[in-house]
């Protein structure tokens, strides 16, 4: 299904060569029309790779109808020459599509500090192009993937449209968007300042609260494409709702393929003064260390929670915080509250409830816990 | 030596029974004089131990001439009757030693979140003060431990008069003090203004910069104790250097022992627009699990270091970013440098320079890798 559940697009996705034991590693997804309309969502990393500097501008252009993406190298940090790379890659897909190089977006993932092989390339983009399919959406998703040990997909249906994507990522996941590129199209016949819109309001509230190791890469993109091709222009409020079930979908699948995690982790923080307190105390826990070991122990460690929120600036007094974990307020009024031992740990998801008694705004953050398997992974693949 | 190896200091260390394991667990610090003058600098976490609130409070009536501390319990997060189990302390101690509670600081380390035995700490209190001793030093630097393998001492002198101190920390360390209890005593003649511009000053430039895993403690104490008793007032800058050499000492004491780490990194960032500057891209560096994993698997990966980089909001520009791993100039115009196999990973220190190209400020924070083993012992020991 993926980023051919709507109609309007092909994709495909091939070996050609650039990661070296041989797997898919680059994907295509074309929009055929009869509208050519998209939007993107960049990483807020100031150290951006080239084809995230070359996707800005192509986005800019507001004639975006095609995504290269490759694994196996993420073309970042490699100076005039990844930038020359990136171009001539939309340039090669663009004669072979028939179209403009500004008019393709590039993605890729995969080791900073590398220059990607463009003599594998460049030909594997002749190679996809023969390829492209409306049943292609899959392979695509599948040709992402780089430490992922799943591919990701999703698809959300109204009446008559319906909006799918493709994700990858798995470490480097984090705020601003995590390492991870995303392609969602919708044969809804949206204008690009309307689906600009839906993307923003849906990452913000999605993979802006992923946060599974804190780390933001330097090739995060979100692509939201129109085909029109179901020529239904929905009411906004339904195709936003459609695009933001797209975009959590994906965000939960990250969290639940993050890097040797063992559990995935709701931070549900209430009880605050604004929304912006609300974030930046649910990242403030997402990020710390020691209570992400400590869940990973299964122990309910709500300490570590408390000390955490003391290092934010939110509006609380720390006498009235109050934190369950599965359903345990084991914090009452900063203090110690039921008892420890009734909290279950035994299962993959945890869910943690930070209350700071200071208002009526929430927010909820995922991230995932601290493993042995993460350091493993982390410390032998270079990325 | 210790706390013990300026004149005018006795100090003790035993075991209460506080901690389960019959392990030293108590210790004491007094100042004879002439002079009793104090300076402290605690945790900027807004949730704060007992103990801490306690000693702010000490430390404001000028008059602070004795230390109890504790490991075996951190006394944070235990609600009013915490905070009347440390007065219960103070008094307890002032007793003993025939001054008023208001002249007894106290420290605790440990778990958050439990209560401490009082019945084993106050008669603790009695046989501690039994033992005080001009030698005491070394057994109060051991009493504090807790996942601490070796006590940490440190000793600088003048002409004719000497800084000494001991700390404990391992785990849970990070900015705005780390967790630690530090005790430095002096038999300069200092005034308590002195004594705190020049311990504000150390702490800045030394605890401050270590930043083992990001996580601020709600215990953090740095006591600067000084009885007079050399009769000897030094030159103010002479002095502040002696402090600072301390504690400088101790911190790298501490990255050193810190939990399960196996590689001691120093990240000096240059040529900053500001100290201020240096300082954030030094954290954000410290910061990031996946660099610090790829440096525990001994993998000079300069790409998570321009990644970090980016998050901050110093001044820089992405292409003219270099950096040194080891004296490898492996990143140059924030692309590839020099041959990244040439650096040599063997060694437990690493040395990583960052030079923002963008002015002449420099600051250096040190911290350490991210291990299988900090995992192990984070989701085992409950703290």
């Amino acid at each position: 299904m993926s980023v051919t559940a709507a109609k309007g697009f092909r994709a495909a996705g091939i070996a050609a060569g650039i990661k070296q034991n041989g797997n898919p590693d680059l994907a295509l997804v074309v929009n055929d029309g009869p509208r050519r309309a998209a939007a993107g969502v960049f990483t807020a990393n100031r150290v951006k790779a080239a084809p995230v500097l070359w996707s800005e501008q192509a986005m800019k252009s507001g004639q975006v109808s095609a995504v290269v993406l490759n694994s196996g190298g993420a073309n970042a940090c490699t100076g005039p020459k990844g930038f020359q790379d990136t171009h001539a890659t939309a340039e090669k897909a663009g004669e072979a599509l028939g179209r403009g190089a500004i008019e393709v977006a590039v993605c890729s993932t995969g080791l900073i500090g590398v220059l990607l092989p463009m003599d594998k390339l460049l030909p594997g983009i002749d190679t996809a192009a023969a390829q492209l399919s409306e049943h292609g959406g899959e392979k695509a998703a599948i040709a992402i993937k780089t430490t992922d040990t799943v591919h990701k997909t999703s698809v959300a249906t109204g009446a008559g449209w319906t909006v799918g994507g493709m994700a990858k990522g798995a470490g480097m996941l984090a705020p601003g968007l995590a390492t991870m590129l995303v392609v969602i199209t919708t044969d809804a016949d949206v204008d690009d300042a309307t689906l600009d819109q839906a993307l923003r309001a849906a990452t913000k509230v999605t993979f802006d609260r992923v946060d599974s190791d804190g780390c933001m890469s330097t090739n995060d993109t979100v692509l939201l494409l129109s085909s029109g091709a179901s020529g239904i222009t929905p009411e906004y409020d339904a195709f936003a709702e459609a695009v933001r079930q797209v975009c959590d979908d994906l965000g939960r699948q990250l969290i639940g393929d993050a890097e040797g995690a063992s559990k995935d982790i709701k931070i549900e923080v209430v009880g605050a003064a604004s929304e912006a307190d609300a974030v930046e105390v649910g990242r403030s826990i997402a990020r710390n260390n020691l209570l992400k070991c400590a869940l990973h122990g299964e122990d309910p460690n709500w300490g570590r929670v408390l000390s955490a929120i003391g290092t934010t600036s939110a509006v609380f007094e720390p006498d009235q915080l109050n934190v369950a974990i599965n359903g345990v307020w084991v914090c009452k009024n900063g203090s110690v509250g039921e008892d420890r031992d009734l909290v279950d740990m035994r299962y993959r998801e945890v869910h943690i409830v930070a209350d700071l008694a200071a208002g009526t705004e929430t927010a909820t953050i995922w991230t995932n816990d601290l493993t042995a398997d993460y350091v493993h992974e982390n410390s032998a693949y270079s990325s």
